[in-house]
C-alpha cells in the first residue's frame, strides 16, 4: 500500500456525517460524497430528516432509506491528506457556498462535526490486538476487557485535542468504531452485525500518568478528558464496507507512521464483543445508540519520548473509513 | 433515631419524580406531596413542562418554578416504611384514580420511576467515608476515586435488582446521589452547590467479583450490570433540604439493618467533588444532566455470606431524602 493513499472509495458508499454549514443555524445532517469531499445537506434535501444522528439512527431502516436516495454515484479515488500533510486548515465558512440544485456544499465552506456526539454510551474495549500479543509472547486474552469514557469526551473529526495541564503522557492511539444503533440485550453472536449500523475512525486519547497510576488504578479518568475521543469523519453505513474485519488501520504524529495494522487482528471480533457487553449491558437502550470503540494495535508504551506535545498533529486512518487529523493544543 | 422514622419531611419541600399514572400513556412528571404520599400529576398541572426530567431540569430556573407553584403546604411527619416492612407492593394502577381538581393521584394509583434515566453521565465517587477508615487504621485518601456507571445501569426506587447469573458476590450499599442540571468546567469550590438542583438516594449495586478480580480489575463491568443502579424515590431540591452534609443513611436487608451512617462522614464532601471532577470533565455539557454518586459508607466487604440471595429487599434511606426499596430476582 501506498503510505499516500491508505483507502479506496466505494460505489455509492454511504458516508453520514453532522456539519456546521456555511449559511445554516446548528448542526446539520449530510453525506459526504466521497472521502475529503463535498457534502450533501440531507436536512435540506430530506426535509422529514431529523437534525441530530442519535435521532436519525433512531428512526431506523426509514432514516436510512431516506439518505440513501441522495448518495450521489461516485467511483472515485480517495485522494485523502497524504502522511505528513498535516491537518487541514479548519475552514472560515464563506458565505453562499451552497452549490447548484443537489444540495451540494463544497468541503471548504463546511466544518465537519463528530459524526455523533451524544451516544448514551461509549463502550471502550482494550488489549485486543493479537500480533504484538504473539510477537512479544504476552498471553492472548481470553475475556475482552471493557472500559469506558463518558460521552463528553468525543470531539470532531479535526477538532483540536486539548493537552491538560494535569498530565504529562498524553497518548493517542488509533482504533476502529461501531455504532451501534439497534437495541438489544443477550445478543446471539450470529446476529450481532444487526445491531451495528456502521463504522467510523477513533483516536483513543489517554493520559497514561491517570490512567496507570492515578484514581486508583482505575482507567475511567485518564481516558475521559474533555477531547480524548476524536471520531470521524464519518459514519460509514455497514453495507458501504467490504469486510470491516480487514481493513488497513494506521496512525502518524507529525508524518511519521507510529502504529500500522489490520482489522484482521483482532482477538474478538465485533459479533463476539456485541454478544460479550450485551450480556451484562443493555445496548442501544431506548433508542439511543451506543458506541463500541475497539483497540486493534498494541497500546503505545509509556514512555515519555512518545507522550504527545503541544503542537502534535495526530492523524488516525482506517482504509474505506477515512481519515481524522487533531492538533494537540 | 427510632429505627421505624429516619426522617421528617420538611414543609414545602420539593419532591420531584416522574411516573407512570393510571390513565397516562407514557411517563410523566410530578411531585410528591410527602414522602410516600400522594402525587401532583405537574403535567397535567402545568402543561407547558416536557415530560422529560432531563428537559425539565434544561429549562432551568423557569421550570422549577412553574413546579414550586404546585408544591403542596405540606407539614406532615413522614411515615415511610418501617425496617422490615419490606417493599411495598407494586401496585395494578386502578381506574379513576385522579382525585379532585387539584391534579393529584392517590400514591396506591401510581407506579414510581427512576426520577431521571437518562443522565449524559452516572459518576461515581468511592473510598469517600471518614469514620471506617480511622476506625481500622486506614490512610484517608488524599484524592477521591471516580469510576463510572452506564445510564442504562439505573432502576426505578421500587424496581427489581436482577441477579445475573454470571455473578455469585451481588452486593448492596446506601449512597447519597446529587443531581448536577448546570453544565460547567473548572467550576469553583465556591460555586459548585449552584450546579447542583438536588439529591436522591441510590443503590450502587456491585458484583464484586466482577468487580475485583474480572475484567482486568477494571470496576466497570462489575458496576453497571443492568438494573444495579436504583435511584429515587424523588429528586428533592437542595433548597429543600436542610444540610445535605448531615443527613443519616441506612441499608437493611430482610429488614436487619446492615449499614448505618451519616453524610456528615464524607472526606470529600459535593463541593469539592464537583470541583474535582469538573478539572477534568466538562459537567452537565449540552443541557444535560449528570448524576453523582456518592460513596459514604464503606463498601461492604467481599464475603459470600452477605452476598444477595434471590427474594432478597434491599431497603436504602437517607433522611429527609426518603426511601428505596429493591427486590433482588
Amino acid at each position: 500500500m501506498s503510505p499516500a493513499r491508505l483507502s479506496a472509495a466505494l460505489p455509492r458508499a454511504m458516508r453520514l456525517l453532522r456539519f456546521h454549514g456555511p449559511e445554516t443555524a446548528g448542526p446539520r445532517l449530510g453525506l459526504e460524497v466521497e472521502e475529503g469531499g463535498d457534502v450533501v445537506d440531507l436536512n435540506e434535501a430530506e426535509p422529514a430528516l431529523p437534525r441530530s444522528m442519535r435521532a436519525f439512527l433512531e428512526s431506523g431502516e426509514r432514516g436510512l432509506a431516506a439518505a440513501r436516495r441522495r448518495v450521489p454515484g461516485v467511483v472515485a479515488v480517495f485522494r485523502g491528506p497524504e502522511v505528513g500533510a498535516g491537518c487541514p486548515p479548519r475552514s472560515a465558512p464563506p458565505r453562499s457556498a451552497l452549490a447548484s440544485g443537489r444540495h451540494r456544499l463544497p468541503r471548504a465552506g463546511v466544518r465537519l462535526l463528530a459524526p455523533i456526539d451524544d451516544p448514551e454510551k461509549v463502550i471502550c474495549v482494550g488489549l485486543n490486538y493479537r500480533d504484538h500479543c504473539l510477537e512479544q509472547d504476552v498471553k492472548v486474552p481470553k475475556e475482552p476487557l471493557i472500559f469506558s469514557k463518558f460521552p463528553s469526551a468525543i470531539a470532531g473529526p479535526f477538532d483540536d485535542i486539548v493537552h491538560p495541564a494535569e498530565s504529562s503522557e498524553v497518548d493517542w492511539e488509533v482504533e476502529l468504531a461501531a455504532i451501534v444503533g439497534k437495541a438489544g440485550r443477550h445478543i446471539q453472536e450470529s446476529v450481532a452485525m444487526e445491531h451495528i449500523v456502521g463504522f467510523t475512525v477513533a483516536n483513543d486519547v489517554s493520559a497514561r500518568d491517570w490512567q496507570m497510576r492515578r484514581n486508583g488504578r482505575q482507567w475511567l479518568l485518564g481516558k475521559t478528558f474533555d477531547t480524548f475521543c476524536p471520531i470521524g469523519p464519518a459514519i460509514v453505513t455497514k453495507d458501504s464496507v467490504t469486510d470491516v474485519h480487514n481493513l488497513r488501520i494506521r496512525c502518524s504524529v507529525n508524518g511519521q507512521l507510529m502504529q500500522s495494522s489490520s482489522t484482521s487482528q483482532l482477538i474478538f471480533r465485533l459479533p463476539q464483543l456485541v454478544a460479550w457487553v450485551s450480556q451484562y449491558v443493555a445496548l442501544g437502550g431506548g433508542g439511543n445508540s451506543n458506541i463500541l470503540v475497539v483497540q486493534v494495535l498494541r497500546g503505545t508504551p509509556v514512555d515519555i519520548s512518545h507522550a504527545s506535545q503541544q503542537g502534535d498533529e495526530v492523524q488516525c486512518e482506517i482504509e474505506e473509513l477515512g481519515t481524522i487529523c487533531n492538533k494537540v493544543v
